[in-house]
């Protein structure tokens, strides 16, 4: 063990460690997001005529090459209680090192939190890319899964016992549509994440102020910079400096949020249908993945795991951002600082997340008959509401029910069918044939417009799936 | 205190207690939404031709009348976790005593969970309108606000203390900003809150076969049903049933989030600059408020405080919401449950917090003399940025920066003038006159582009404010 | 539906609506403990000699007749931002109809935080002890299980998957200890939960200074007062006031917490274990429980549903309480508002769910034949660690374990037992006999020390329980 | 900047960067700690005579010399969800390098989660030991603080304004109670984190059978393990296995947040009290500390910002432990998984702040005439309640409250003092005399007991101090 390792490389984060969501989340992606935004803004400048072309040259150079000692600007950011104050005199010299007249012009007229918030923003674009990426990969496997499986037979299941058949292509369906609303919600706040520019607080009077010994004179106004800045970034443009107005980072929280809620609410059915008196689904066989330490039988859902253990944590790491839109002043003391980590960990659990789920969803292994087991379990019960329905006409519903609950008891108590206890019940005699009685026990006689769903939650992923 | 009196009359809630939110949230509310549901789903089935027209009449004549007893269903709701299983058969007897065959169309077809998630999205829509025309309110003020104020200085304040001067009109078009945003996420989640139709399984297989019964028999497809019922309550049609696919929930909660965020964030600088020391705001007088039981001078900023209040809850409430999309099988054991309250809570500070928030912006007293004299508290240092700018050209930025830290700080060591102390320095000797020194010393001439950013803010208000 | 009826009385909350906790939290009983401190506050000043005992006289026999308009004084609640406000005159005038010269000593010295606080705390108080009964209960019903059921074989589960052997009686003896250090918890908290008496900014300012007025002078400490205050609530004395030191609020809650947790695993377990495929409990019978809206043949777990919705909410309402520690000055304008709802649903969720578990443990169904049968469904796999251990001797660890997950595939692709699997595989020939090998695959064999485990859980539990 | 690096230095996190606690808190402590579990273990199933000595010897040169590559194992988790099952291997390897035979017995009978709790606890110690030691730092500073400022007079506020004089000694004595409180609970709850030994299922099972074969037959009981285990670790010995039972995990969380919450409430008064209106503490200087990247006047209050940072985020992180009592089976697929990183930020959180917290009150600045200056700035109303007592017994409560709050606001609008005021307010007239209305208008004169109240504070401090 290393000394000079860094602290946390994900052993106690396995739905991340290794994903390609973890490089662009490291205490280095971070000082390099920093680094783009240092060059972004020489570049708005020089494009609004207020910094000279050879700054932009020079500082761009001096980013490209430039090799930063993560940890010891992590020890010197408790001084200012961020990581840009010394972040910036650092990058300062390397670019004087350049040329030193463009250093005057790294981080002119700027503030800690225009740089930490752009990269902020910046990380957060990526990372929802990759996000998006992945979600079009579940939600392909899983529409094929939908469609594959319309008529798979499956009990559907209410507080934890079997209600009314369904089928595996509906739950597909289910699920899918859950992440095609997350997928969408995913894009949208993607493409309104905005860069910060405000300046110390919030007048962006620093940037006008150095504009003037540019020679522009008091006719610049420093608005200009913003369209520019936030381009060169591939950012929205605000409407104002967003020091103290937290919504992009509770937007950008809440659509991971979805992310997360959506793929979990996957991985949790996947671990529950897994379970071994279910055991109508199996997450896809990897060498040595799913093994335990100490029982050489088991294979455990893994990858769902992975998945719904960033669900559990998600709500909370949001709720930080959330609580932090009480911020006073022009900049507060703590509400600010206490966003980067969840933040960052929200970021790196739904990347995780996704990644992990585009396998888990590819590589699904359905067990059909088993599915067609478990629907019989009950012994008919699982259709007692169709006959419920069905002797309304003669009965009541009210009766009916009564009827029905009291058959299902009986059969429940002697192992028969229901179908052997109402042919048994005296109530029923004459009212329904045996041939009718029959069909109607029939499960796959009772799934509901299953295919016009599936087709209704197809065509939303499709509309969705295109519209990127 | 009269023992037949409600558990929970906000009695501990004083930012929603007698608000006009508290009546749309009410049990009785509740009961009444659910009413309107059961109704609307029968008209939708008589839409389709798979109900009379005489049930809608008679359940439809029921539901006007209806006069329920909250608390026994309260407690009865305990035998099947939730309240709906407790309200149809008593609903229904009302219906029977108005015609004993369409009693038989009360709830066909239905569950639990299509009834109250519909009533929860239609009191959901209703407490939205409300907050979206409170936060219309608050923005024509704060746009009012932003305007007339464009010029009064102030000290823009970071970290606690003084850093550079900005104006009370980019203050309050900055609150503005948050607000309008708000609103805009409220317009778009209320325009898509769906209705809830699924039966038991979220398959619709029971609407389908009840169907048959009247006549329409096999060709009948129950997703037919679904657009009718949600024009019925004035809601969006969903993809699919979302008895586990809780996006619209965690959306709602979301937009509520962004609303107490962006309120509370206003609400916590008045307080903050209502402080005996800072004085700059005040509340709107009204009689008796903000009285102490103790203090007779006290006037506390107890509107500001009722909206902070809603603004520290509402992210936990959310987090609920947000943990529930972890919902397993086709409804789960607990994940739904705990939803209600948290949502109702949510609900109801939100709105609570919208409507005092109105009376806070549109009444509140600002004190220009006031924000004048603090900005010259640091005796010339709130500009010291816009010297080093001043000064970069001379000596270069980091020894500018030298130079003015030095003069700052003799001037607080003296209790001096930046000025006095900037022409002390012998550095400075011939580098600067006296005239220009003193010109950039106002701390009016360094407010960066205050005009642009308040145009910005409030063209950004009116174009959502017109879109409504 | 009555217009006067108050806003919730649980339609929503069914694990406590009608429970013996929701008495203890309704808005009436919380002006009943804010007239027990006014009362405990005159009598806390006669036994100091700073009130006479016509006060007392008058104030007890005021607070004994008093009806208040619970829906009156909480909208008027709004003006100061909290209900003591409001309720102060009105107590007063009642006081003064009964006596006019008492009237000057109603909340004498006082302030709105000492009420509300100290009534919170009796409250706290009264809840706490409703919690540990029902939790007595919960653990004398779970350690009569678990002593019954000490080699009831069953399978224990990770992962979702067969793991190895355990005992229904282990299963219930770790119930048993989660509650019983919940208990234990709930206990030390109870005994530490403090009156509140500190006057306006915790200096008991105001206190010492009336005591002047009633002829004990300079001499009279105020912090006299504090203990027979105490006592007469029967809550503990505080070191210092604490109006912004919220300890005793956070560790309520944390108590509230480990109830709630401790219960839910219980829930969360008997929810599994009841699912259709495992069968393994029930919940206990009750006429019309579990019945569902729409499937005559359902029973679901409906108590155990209560218990962990709570559990699913708790963790929420507590984090809000916890962020209410970061309390400013010497009293906050906002954190102390925040806590009272939370802590309100808090209490009421507990109380709620202990009296909810109470009913389902000591009516659990336990089918014994089905857990044993479950055991069998891996055809032997569950105990291939324990042949893993028996052949390490003669293979090493790792080859036997490459061995038994070689023989655990096998015999899951084939159908057939884990047994024949090893008697056909070559490299275990000659290593271990029929006999011995049938002995290993006995899995009633491969419980571990269960019965000193039950032992020691059930020690436990009487220790704590004899210790109250 | 190094591809090799860890993902997270503590570049977002300065409460902790290079603070003693991130050691304790890496990846390598992490595993490092696991590594001492798996020596543990050996050793105590030698001293029970179940392993042999030479065993012992070989493991622990191995995991002295152990340089594991925590970057490969890190990804090599995402195999199990969890970094044992990897492990393992990798350390039996270096044991059997060491000594074959030895190999054997690397995690003989052994669980994941015995291993990884064990750990956790492992590092919970230490980190609460650092904790408690940074804890007697501060309260030794805050009680010198309080007793060296007993008459130190200064504001009382609440929500905001001026309420009543207080002293600082006393808030100090506040400050001082809550650290106190939460060092007794830190004492406590480190003394109970328990052990963790179960087996698969927490039956111990294997670690019986694993006995055995080593000669001591069937008459070895696993639980004889538990206690030697427990001891070699330094932790306490768990009545039950607790793999599905967190208590331990929420009672630790919560001693960490009362830790942030105390020193949270510290620091915000800091904030507040550093604000550049009021001024009356200050950080204790260091060189570059508090400098902003752009405005060279400004010393932030960055120590406090760091404190308050933790303060705001640990509730939520401790939300997800607790969320995690709601573990199903006999481990669950997530709930487990979903602590790890939420407990290890809380403990480096907590552990960062109370190290910053002692260097924060140890140097705090203190500029008592500002105090005293901002006692006067409502010009004598701070004592109008003192003068509403005075004046209760010639006027009664009421009259005398109405005239004081028109006083006040007289004094509030001419500028003139309350004692003016008064001294003008006809109704007055004869009632008191000139003398008298002085000596009531001196704020010295209305601390209430502070000195009793200090010395309790101090007293209860200087008792758990020497309880350690």
């Amino acid at each position: 063990m290393n000394d000079d390792a860094g602290t946390d490389s994900g052993l106690l984060a396995p739905t991340w460690a290794g994903s390609p969501v973890e490089a662009l989340l490291t205490d280095e992606a971070w000082l390099r997001a920093m680094v783009e935004v240092e060059v972004a803004l020489v570049r708005a400048q020089a494009a609004c005529g207020v910094a000279p072309a050879s700054a932009v040259t020079a500082i761009a150079k001096a980013a490209e090459a430039a090799r930063l000692d993560v940890r010891h600007l992590a020890r010197q950011s408790r001084a200012a209680a961020n990581p840009v104050v010394a972040f910036v005199p650092t990058f300062t010299a390397l670019v004087s090192a350049v040329d030193p007249a463009a250093a005057e012009y790294v981080h002119r007229g700027s503030t800690s939190q225009d740089i930490l918030d752009s990269a902020a923003m910046l990380i957060g674009v990526r990372v929802l890319d990759g996000i998006g990426a992945d979600l079009v990969r579940v939600a392909d496997a899983l529409a094929r899964l939908a469609d594959e499986h319309r008529h798979t037979l499956m009990a559907g299941r209410t507080l934890t016992q079997h209600a009314v058949p369904t089928t595996f292509g509906l739950k597909a369906a289910g699920w899918l549509t859950g992440i095609t609303d997350a997928l969408i919600r995913v894009r949208q706040v993607r493409a309104g994440l905005p860069a910060q520019l405000g300046g110390a607080a919030g007048t962006l009077a620093a940037y006008q102020e150095y504009a003037k010994l540019d020679g522009l004179g008091r006719d610049f106004d420093a608005t200009e910079l913003i369209a520019p800045f936030a381009a060169e970034l591939g950012l929205a443009e605000p409407v104002l400096p967003w020091h103290v107005l937290r919504t992009p980072n509770v937007e950008l929280g809440g659509a991971l949020q979805l992310v997360v809620g959506a793929l979990g609410k996957f991985a949790l059915d996947v671990q529950t249908l897994s379970r071994t008196e279910i055991a109508e689904l199996a997450e896809p066989p990897a060498d040595g993945r799913g093994a335990s330490s100490a029982m050489p039988q088991k294979r455990n859902p893994v990858l769902a795991t992975l998945v719904v253990t960033a669900a559990r944590q998600v709500p909370a790491y949001v709720s930080i951002l959330s609580a932090s839109m009480l911020a006073e002043d022009e900049r507060p003391a703590g509400a600010w600082h206490a966003e980067w980590q969840p933040l960052r960990e929200a970021l790196r659990l739904a990347g995780g997340a996704a990644h992990t789920a585009a396998e888990l969803a590819e590589g699904l292994v359905v067990d059909v008959g088993r599915m067609r087991g478990n629907v019989g379990l009950t012994q008919g019960s699982i259709v007692a509401e169709r006959l419920n329905v069905a002797l309304t006409p003669a009965l009541g519903k009210a009766t009916a029910k009564k009827l029905l609950t009291r058959a299902a008891q009986a059969a429940a108590e002697s192992g028969d069918t229901l179908g052997n206890a109402l042919a048994a019940d005296e109530d029923l005699t004459g009212l329904i044939s045996a041939a009718d009685l029959a069909d109607l026990l029939d499960p796959a006689g009772y799934v509901g417009p299953v295919d016009t769903l599936i087709d209704r939650a197809i065509r939303h992923h499709r509309a969705a799936r295109h519209h990127a």
